[in-house]
């Protein structure tokens, strides 16, 4: 029999609408579907594609956490259950948040997946800061300028902020505090813009984070900061 | 009369396909379209939605030039052109390459027409490099690596180049000899891939910028740099 294909698919942030007609084409032709256990992207899927439903759900338990073996142990398990329903002759569809490339869970599980020899492919997804950019109506780069794209998490985030051009901080959510005292040490605070839930029904934006008084934010918080 | 509403669309690198179904609606929506010189945003649009051909095509003489003067004159002009539009109360649609907020000319065009009043609206677009990651079947950023976007032209390159995580250089195209010069120097070069034209019919991709012997490549042209 042959095997099924893997498909990552980017949902994009939050808005069902962001959807890509090649991410709704792959996704309606697949027989299964996944997404880590944090539900959101088959949230934005399924409002986008109410069909998909009733689709065969496979259920992956992918730990968020820092632990490295544990992240190891989640992965190789989740790519095992995935590959059953590979071996099969179904096709898979991935759902992730944002774009595929970009930070995705997809990543680590598509290793091993190909690494058996099997098929996958990734179809890009609209990101998170594209998206914020457009909310707040103000561009990422023009003309020359680099832009920067640095998990809350990166080790020399001072050095990080230092650079020259946009900088753009991906899951602040928890970190706030910390950041936001970095980015008042640098003179960065007031122009640092915050959009937290990009496109989903309880988005938020600050235009500064010195806007944000005592606001618990979650995971999905991004801090956008330009060169004056 | 209401004045139209000026919307900025990204429709993806190349592939009809990715435009969202954002894109769609809103563009469907729209009295008119206007786009920069180079076709290509227009064409990736009709080849999605043949019935654009139809809508009131706003001409936009937008120079492909460094000379900041020229650039300046143009984006006023064509600013000017699309008001006469939103004047009238019709909607305009700014089609775009890629997303709207990354390197984009409605940037200009945006500012200067919002000055006068306009409501403006950006509509997400997929990026090259995450279609040209999903093309080589790689991801950009994992974990705590940083991303980082430049354009070829950006002064201090062997700089950037120096930087930790990945690396996009973006429209490279006529840069590519003093680039792959460069990459060779700081050893990058045989782990720099190569995507021209993603997702258009004229895509190429070398897996190495050491492969492409006297290859001559055209303005969208990205290269991809990861960490070992």
């Amino acid at each position: 029999m042959k095997q099924g294909v893997l498909y990552g698919v980017g949902v994009g942030p939050g808005d069902p609408e962001l959807l890509t007609l090649k991410a709704v084409r792959i996704v309606s032709a697949c027989d299964a579907v996944c997404f880590p256990e944090m539900k959101s992207a088959f949230e934005i899927a399924h409002t986008a594609m109410p069909e998909i439903a009733d689709k065969e759900i496979i259920p992956l338990d992918l730990p968020m956490t820092r632990d490295a073996e544990v992240l190891r142990l989640g992965r190789e398990k989740a790519a095992a259950r995935i590959m059953e329903t590979l071996k099969s002759g179904k096709s898979v569809a991935f759902l992730t948040l944002g774009d595929v490339s970009i930070y995705s869970t997809f990543g680590y599980v598509r290793r091993i997946i190909a690494e058996q020899g099997y098929e996958t492919q990734a179809i890009p997804g609209i990101t998170s800061f594209c998206a914020a950019a457009a909310a707040l109506g103000e561009d990422l780069a023009l003309w020359e300028e680099p832009l920067h794209i640095i998990p809350a998490s990166y080790p020399d985030l001072p050095g990080a902020l230092r650079m020259k051009g946009t900088r753009v901080l991906m899951k602040s959510g928890s970190a706030i505090p910390e950041v936001r005292a970095l980015l008042q040490d640098q003179g960065l605070a007031a122009a640092a813009r915050v959009v937290e839930n990009c496109g989903m029904e309880n988005q938020r934006v600050w235009k500064s984070v010195n806007d944000m008084g005592d606001a618990k934010t979650g995971y999905f918080t991004l801090i956008i900061i330009k060169d004056e």
